[in-house]
């Protein structure tokens, strides 16, 4: 069969979940990927592994920095990378199954191969041993994904310059890790390779790392990140690496004093960021082009344009899976002429790190430069009676409410448990809760999300419990 | 000083939160406490030692079960009971202070004694070495809690016969532990107790544990304790207890079959419930009683008669931190004149057993005996992305949905991290969010509450991932 109500390039979350929905909706969908499992970078080389990583890490760092001792369980941990591997592979592979297996039960076709348009309505695929299969649909879905950026004067070399997919697949513990671009990647993979027993240095040309967050929240992570012994560089411009058979160097220059340093390393992570992979789709065939970035546009929420949509990191925005899946069933359901929409001010954002950090909506920064009066409440998470059970040292949750609806504006926590609090601040945000009812929600006790409940008593002046 | 505005007798969550709200409200406050350290039994004997002990030996179960290994994290653990216990010990005293410091920074009174009733406005404190004062107020909050109720045939002797607050204290770690009782207590310090190498058999009159609970929740935790080792016997009502030297017999006659059978144990834990501790209250003195069970009524959300109130155990209703908490706000509140309301459909409940276990609003049953129309959307925890770290195996999420109104009637979790979870539920039911605007709740990538989305598609016929 070579015609399809919906055909959709790339089967990462973008993409399988638009395949997913389009089905359930009633329509005939192939899902083209080119790699030989589905799952696309959140599965298979960034979220999932790094995620699965950090918390193997954080339960070997844990044991062996003696703070198990203190609750009376004794004994050194070893480590056993290899094992480590292992379990991450076969996990990412057990996933990427079931991507598998739910686009089986939901009839999606899945066609391997390299996808390229052709014009409206077509799509070629090149696959492996030199065939070609063209395939016609109504709707086109580019859900392309995105790939780590290079640093402009030194390519990946994949042994001493890494990408976040090689940093992630180590088969040694790094003596000495330098890491460039503080963003999540960087502080996510720092993080893990200092547990591990790594020297790590992260370098980064902004003056704060993660300068999207919170003041709050990034000062608190770099304290935690400085206190787990990891050497941040903020402020300094990576002007120069050279690379030698035992190691890299890395030519610093200070983005105000304008001073030189070097950091030496067994090897470097570039994690400056990710750029769409839309190259080689074609798109001239359409009458389309990315952006500069490489990013395709969002035309309203979603593109819709000659019947091509983009969704996840292909489409303009941040680059989540989460925002890859809302996009992909806003898609699926505008293209069966349902009401199909993204909440972007609502989308969550976690770093994995240890402590956790999760945020939503507005910051204070934001705010006040939009001139909107905001209230803030603010909770120690050592404030709650979870906090005994250890990990919440420095963590606090952080409510903004806008001062004139007394709507929740804005969340930001730090400490861990962050990642599964942040959805309830989704909800009532989704829901128009105002803050007072948000602090009149009953929770269990003890929980951490009991710090949430305090703050927004402390939006209204009458925090409880600190 | 000897006049009050609030008279608070008993400082546990229900007494210090009254004693903290009516203080923030401008009344003058004492609160009387018969025990040496606040915070009532949650604090010092009951929730959150257990809690503690179940973090802990948690932690020292998985790392002995070879669970790390297959992470690649290699070591063989070795148990300090004594260590535990210090650790337990230390951050209960912690958190005792903790309710002290709040106290003194709202400005309450803390006075140390036993209260009774003398007359309407008037409590008597006797005070240590014998001294009396007598307090008088304009309203008198009833706190006293709940104390362990024994089996009518044998008391607590504290060696062989414990309470709950002797069994989080042994100094050693019994070879067969026999619990009678497989409410909360029973299968939160059974599962304590088998982590750390007891055998342990948890005996229940009912035909099944922790009877109010969802029936797949309870079938699935019965399921988990029985593959960690835990004898059950249900349907077995104890007719006789006989203490050794050595240990204990307990004789069982089946409740169906009449059956006999004995269980030998080194010690048993008698947790059959516990009784409010209304006793020596002197409530003739104001002509109130309690009921037969000891337990004050709610007039209204609360009792207001003759300007006593009551509160948390001492109260009619579930004997939880939580519902003591919210029955503190609003008594505070009422008493304030402002509006006071406890949401009792909306109180959640949780056992932190492993896996957790979380529920709030209706069961099925409930709701099939009230002839409701309902629909369940039903996740398992293996669907999820999140599942890959581990603990997942066996936990679900089942929403269930009214029919006629699509709002959300009840919430049943059983998995890792189901404490935090069930929060969610408790917005979406307060805000009234029906459930396909709690389907299209955002969240991030991967969490554990990606499976709550999946179970409101799952009510509305259209999971993505399972």
């Amino acid at each position: 069969m070579n015609h399809y109500d919906v055909i959709v390039i790339g089967c990462g979350a973008g993409g399988y979940n638009t395949a997913i929905r389009a089905s359930q909706l009633g329509f005939a969908v192939a899902c083209v990927e080119r790699a030989s499992n589905a799952g696309g970078a959140g599965i298979r080389t960034g979220c999932i592994p790094s995620r699965l990583l950090l918390h193997t890490s954080e339960i070997y760092d844990l044991a062996s920095k003696g703070e198990h001792a203190a609750l009376g369980i004794g004994g050194a941990p070893t480590l056993n990378l290899a094992q480590m591997m292992v379990y991450k592979t076969a996990t990412v592979e057990k996933m990427s199954k079931n991507i598998h297996r739910l686009l089986r039960k939901q009839g999606v076709t899945l066609i391997h191969g390299d996808a390229r348009l052709a014009a409206a309505g077509q799509v070629v695929v090149e696959k492996a041993g030199g065939a070609q299969q063209t395939l016609s649909g109504a709707a086109i879905v580019i859900a392309t994904g995105s790939e780590p950026a290079p640093l402009p004067f030194a390519a990946f070399d994949h042994k001493r310059i890494l990408d976040s997919a090689d940093a992630l697949s180590l088969d040694r513990v790094p003596r000495r890790l330098a890491i460039i671009g503080a963003g999540a990647v960087g502080v996510e993979l720092g993080s893990i390779w200092r547990r591990l027993g790594s020297r790590v240095t992260l370098i980064e040309r902004r003056e704060r790392i993660c300068h999207w967050l919170d003041r709050d929240v990034t000062a608190a992570l770099e304290r935690s990140l400085r206190r787990r012994g990891i050497d941040i560089r903020a402020s300094s411009d990576v002007v120069g690496l050279d690379t030698r058979a035992d190691g890299v160097s890395i030519r610093l220059r200070g983005a105000a004093s304008g001073g030189l340093a070097t950091v030496d390393a067994d090897m470097v992570l570039v994690a400056i960021g990710r750029r769409p992979a839309t190259a080689g789709l074609n798109l001239a065939s359409v009458g389309m082009r990315a952006g500069p970035d490489g990013a395709l546009p969002r035309q309203g929420p979603l593109a819709g344009a000659l019947g091509i949509w983009a969704v996840g990191d292909a489409a303009a925005g941040p680059m989540l899976m989460s925002k890859a899946e809302e996009e992909a069933i806003a898609c699926a359901e505008r293209i069966a002429g349902l009401p199909g929409f993204v909440d972007y001010a609502a989308i969550p954002y976690v770093l994995y790190t240890s402590p956790e950090v999760a945020t939503i909506g507005k910051t204070e920064d934001e705010l006040r430069q939009a001139g909107a009066a905001y209230r803030v409440g603010y909770c120690p998470l050592a404030a709650g009676a979870h906090a005994a059970l250890g990990g919440g040292a420095g963590g606090f949750v952080k409510l903004v409410v806008d001062s004139r609806t007394n709507l929740i504006a804005g969340a930001h926590l730090i400490g861990p448990g962050a990642a599964d609090l942040i959805s309830q601040v989704a909800i009532a945000m989704e829901a128009s809760m105002i803050c007072e009812d948000f602090a009149r929600i009953c929770h269990p006790y003890p929980v951490r999300s009991e710090a949430l409940r305090q703050a927004a008593m402390a939006a209204g002046g009458w925090m409880m419990h600190a």
